[in-house]
């Protein structure tokens, strides 16, 4: 590894894996000052970054890279990085799969250096997928979890992290089980999840579905997700997703056992039934709460001001001019258009103090604003 | 009942509970030409909604009304229904509860007069409580089932539809058992799976929470509700969520069984594994595709433009005045911010032909926007 103190030319970074997730990284590192060369077992795929100018493929004879980050699918990814860890003697090794405790056991199993791999995961994607898809800003602001572990070589560490910071990441460190169970819980339930309400709506009458609120849409909106990718994501944290939906099962169950209790009569007064029921929407409440709020701060709670509006270009454009006459600045929106009706409803969130000076600013300007 | 041709005074309707619903409905019905009187077992309660014109307290010895709105808690609904029907005996009487079955179920058991009842829900609410926070543009928009049933004199169903349409509420007609199916799965469904995602949560060390993305926070946002309410809500709706439920929970474990197969071998090649998570996510998109578009089009897939925008005062404003004088209309728009970076995503949904000339003009004015 060169010392840290050696500024005199730019860190080679070698990326293996030219889809999106690896082209985005070698646009973004390219962008920080690295030389980054890239590789790919598609020429078509490889040609295409480098025609992106995400890098360039390394040449014959060229000096060892000082990182390498294997961008491969997650059900290579181990294979791909126990090579690479070979291929280059001192190198560090990193990858970017979206679980990370199966490639460190994987690797173990092997026999590779661990000092020199360091697991990571930048949590950012897209809908679309492949190096057309890429971007340098992939990363800004998002988390970019380095995992830790008993053999690490620290330096190897402040290595990857520096990556990550590079390209705009937040930097967040924890061993490859935390991460696990962490992805589990606030990325792969939700997906099953949101899979599993939608897919109950193909029983329904149109009528029925025609129903629907702002709330089922919220809780479906991930639920057009890619079976095929997420088949490889769930199946490669199978031992941490199996704890995490043992408790939501769990309490699945215990709230179903409520409900039998209670039977079809409304009025019963089947003991511990309403409680049951009561406290699995409070544990929500209680989670909920925990999410962080924006630019990771605590939690803040908004007002929300709702404003009606007729639903035609520059409808938005006039509203947020008027906001932003006000001087106010929206935290949040949403806009919900109802079922048969051209009208759409505009729910804004502003901190609270800004919250009757925009209320005022708006019915001056004629805007139909709730009470 | 008066006949439908009798035009010389205006229908008299008869509000009794005068919480947000209630007096949202005579705020409505006020504004749209009917006599509205009002009833409350609070005085305090009678007393606002007075105060805030959405109509006046019944005088003795005034006529019949010609329809009567119960807008009790559902737990009293059916009690309240059975004693206006006895108190009125030539009114229509509806109801607004979330739940329909069991209010017609204890109705009949009452020997009740079900000629003149008509279940109905105006699928509107908000998440405040009280006549304090009614408002008459509540409806505008927004499903409003009624129910039919055998016994139901037609032209009793008319004045409630009637009603409906005259608060701006988007009618919808089916059987008791086909409304509480449909709330069951669009609405009952989402708010428990919304819970129990949002519950696992206060498992998780602070770091790990820190990790959520924009996919949690849609499936979680409803996760926020008041448990006293939705017990209620849930409780009187318990055989219909208990059916889907027992869907739900058939096919979580199916999935469970699945990742069981896989054991901590994501590399195992367990026969149908990967096939049934598959599916689950593919059910998930099928379902997904059912939910209407907007204004009660069939779904419209729309495309997205993603635009980087620095989070301050007039930041919105300025983006959508230039989207504005592009002539683009937005279909909806979502703004994400990411932990530990003061900058937003502003996430664009248009009609597929307004993409690229929206792209364009937004480059033009400066406007970093992804490819």
């Amino acid at each position: 590894m060169r010392p840290g103190c050696d500024v005199s030319e730019p860190l080679r970074l070698h990326v293996v894996g030219t889809g999106l997730i690896g082209t985005s990284i070698g646009l973004a590192a390219s962008a920080a000052g690295y030389d980054v060369t890239l590789e790919d077992p598609s020429p078509t795929a490889l040609a295409l970054a480098c025609d992106l100018q995400a890098g360039r493929r390394r040449a014959d004879g060229e000096p060892d890279p000082d990182l390498v980050v294997v961008a491969a699918p997650p059900d290579v990814a181990a294979d791909v990085v126990g090579a690479q860890l070979r291929r280059f003697a001192d190198a560090t090794v990193t990858d970017v799969a979206s679980v990370k405790r199966v490639i460190e056991t994987e690797l173990a199993a092997a026999g590779a250096d661990l000092g020199r791999y360091v697991g990571s995961h930048p949590m950012a994607g897209r809908e679309r997928s492949g190096a057309i898809a890429a971007r340098s800003d992939l990363f800004i602001g998002r988390p970019w979890v380095v995992v830790t572990h008993d053999r690490l070589q620290p330096q190897r560490r402040a290595q990857v992290e520096a990556l990550a910071a590079a390209t705009g990441g937040v930097v967040a460190s924890m061993p490859a089980e935390e991460h696990d169970s962490a992805v589990a819980a606030v990325s792969h339930l939700p997906q099953i999840a949101a899979s599993l309400v939608a897919s109950r709506l193909r029983d329904l009458p149109p009528d029925s579905v025609a129903l629907a609120g702002q709330g089922l849409r919220d809780v479906t909106r991930i639920a057009a997700s890619d079976p095929a990718l997420w088949t490889q994501i769930l199946v490669g944290n199978a031992a941490a997703l199996r704890a995490v939906l043992g408790e939501v099962t769990r309490d699945l169950q215990a709230v179903i056992g409520a409900l039998e209790l209670i039977g079809d009569d409304p009025d019963s007064l089947a003991p511990g039934a309403r409680h049951t029921i009561a406290a699995a929407i409070a544990d929500g409440n209680a989670g909920h709460a925990l999410i962080p709020g924006k630019h990771g701060a605590s939690p803040t709670t908004y007002a929300g001001l709702t404003v009606l509006m007729p639903d035609r270009p520059g409808g938005l454009a006039r509203l947020f001019d008027h906001i932003g006459r006000a001087g106010v600045n929206v935290e949040d929106v949403r806009i919900e258009h109802e079922v048969g009706r051209a009208v759409g409803i505009v729910e804004l969130d502003v901190l609270p103090a800004a919250l009757e000076p925009l209320r005022a600013a708006l019915r001056e300007r004629g805007w139909q604003v709730q009470d």
